[in-house]
């Protein structure tokens, strides 16, 4: 069974990598590659090096940001070049892969590759589920972009050769649009209630994201919340912040 | 304990494949790389896709012939493109690592690589003790030569690190009974709101409970639920439930 994989390479600076990125998805029999504002593109370097992989090249989509890149998709993971200490699941490239065939393909998966110096930024691993790390030499772990894009088609092609596991959970992700959507409501509740102050409300947002992309929400379950957070949004009029207003405050 | 493998390149015809596989051995901790008739060695192209790896191509040896490359070495192992139909012991790359693993080191393992357009000639292969093929896009098999090294690599790399398991992120989860402290404030929070009905309010809450329990949360994060909980929560006098309740209801 194919597995449907979108791998999204964000920001690329060098077209000869965006052209080796597309043969090392084709080589693994994959087809979809979306570009995230890349530097240069259409090239004639990534022609060059995509060799017999041309066509996906042709195909591939150009996005303005990583939100639109992975509209559509459920499980979304995060390349990482290096381990974070973050609270976030870190998975090998064989448990990313093992995690993608299991999922009802009901929704491609995304797998996100930052820049070639600088990886992932803190807001585009904010839209990932999961990060996959890939083990290297500690003293020089900088792995060439296509080739990290080889190793996770390599592994994702042999998770779909491997004999059907006993099916996990037919989980079926929400939308990564639709999360937007709920991350939206959550903010303006939060606003709302006095519980966000606006003057740093990064920061707590992001940690409620990690909160809920690790668990992974489905559609049904993002009803729910979306439903509950309506049902404590404060009324809009100016009448809702009387002198009761709630002192709690983020500790974020 | 390092495994002790000569990665050797046949007769190369890109130097740029050379810079790149030089990089790709580096990341995954390998050190000897020997050429075997380069078309075009040194090169500023080489050294250019070495990136931080020119030191492996400063101290790789160059031979006139695959036996020259690799005198001394053990275990010797083709890269074959495509499989053969030869009665050739074939091995995965997963195969081919836990092979050159098992062995005792006493001698390095040697993996060779053929030419870009042809792979490895028959009298190439004739000393090899086996071959590794790495599975691939049937329709599209073309690896780049330095995505085959990295792979392999790679798969090298796995079979040294088997044993000690990968230390997952030092999570420290909240304490269960803090767990139920929310899970109980969560639940006041969805009555008074008129979010939960009192007549069969379980059904939502374990759909609830599963997806913070999924999400795995500390303490902190524990902390920032609660203090969203206070924020949102109505008043406990009865006025809170005046006309303009609302109409939400769980559709769990």
């Amino acid at each position: 069974m194919a597995l449907s994989v979108r791998f999204v390479l964000c920001e690329t600076s060098h077209p000869g990598n965006i052209g080796a990125a597309a043969r090392a998805i084709k080589t693994m029999g994959f087809e979809e590659l979306v570009l995230v504002n890349p530097r240069d593109f259409p090239s004639s370097e990534a022609r060059a090096r995509a060799s017999g992989a041309v066509d996906l090249l042709e195909r591939a989509t150009v996005t303005g940001t990583l939100t639109e890149a992975i509209a559509g998709c459920g499980l979304v993971i995060g390349a990482s070049a290096r381990r974070r200490s973050l609270q976030w699941p870190e998975l090998s490239p064989r448990e990313c892969a093992a995690e993608i065939a299991e999922l009802a393909a009901d929704k491609p998966a995304a797998v996100v590759f930052g820049t070639e110096r600088a990886g992932l930024s803190n807001a585009q691993m904010d839209l990932c589920n999961a990060l996959v790390y890939i083990p290297a030499n500690p003293e020089y772990s900088s792995l060439n972009l296509a080739a990290a894009v080889q190793l996770i088609a390599y592994e994702l092609r042999l998770a779909e050769d491997e004999p059907p596991e006993q099916q996990r959970a037919e989980w079926s992700p929400a939308a990564a649009d639709h999360m937007e959507l709920f991350y939206d409501h959550l903010h303006r509740v939060l606003l709302k209630s006095g519980f966000l102050k606006p003057d740093n409300p990064r920061h707590l947002m992001r940690k409620l994201r990690r909160i809920f992309n690790r668990s992974r929400l489905d559609e049904h379950e993002l009803q729910i919340l979306r439903g509950i957070l309506a049902a404590v949004e404060p009324p809009d009029d100016g009448d809702a912040n009387d002198g009761s207003a709630k002192a709690h405050g983020g500790s974020g």
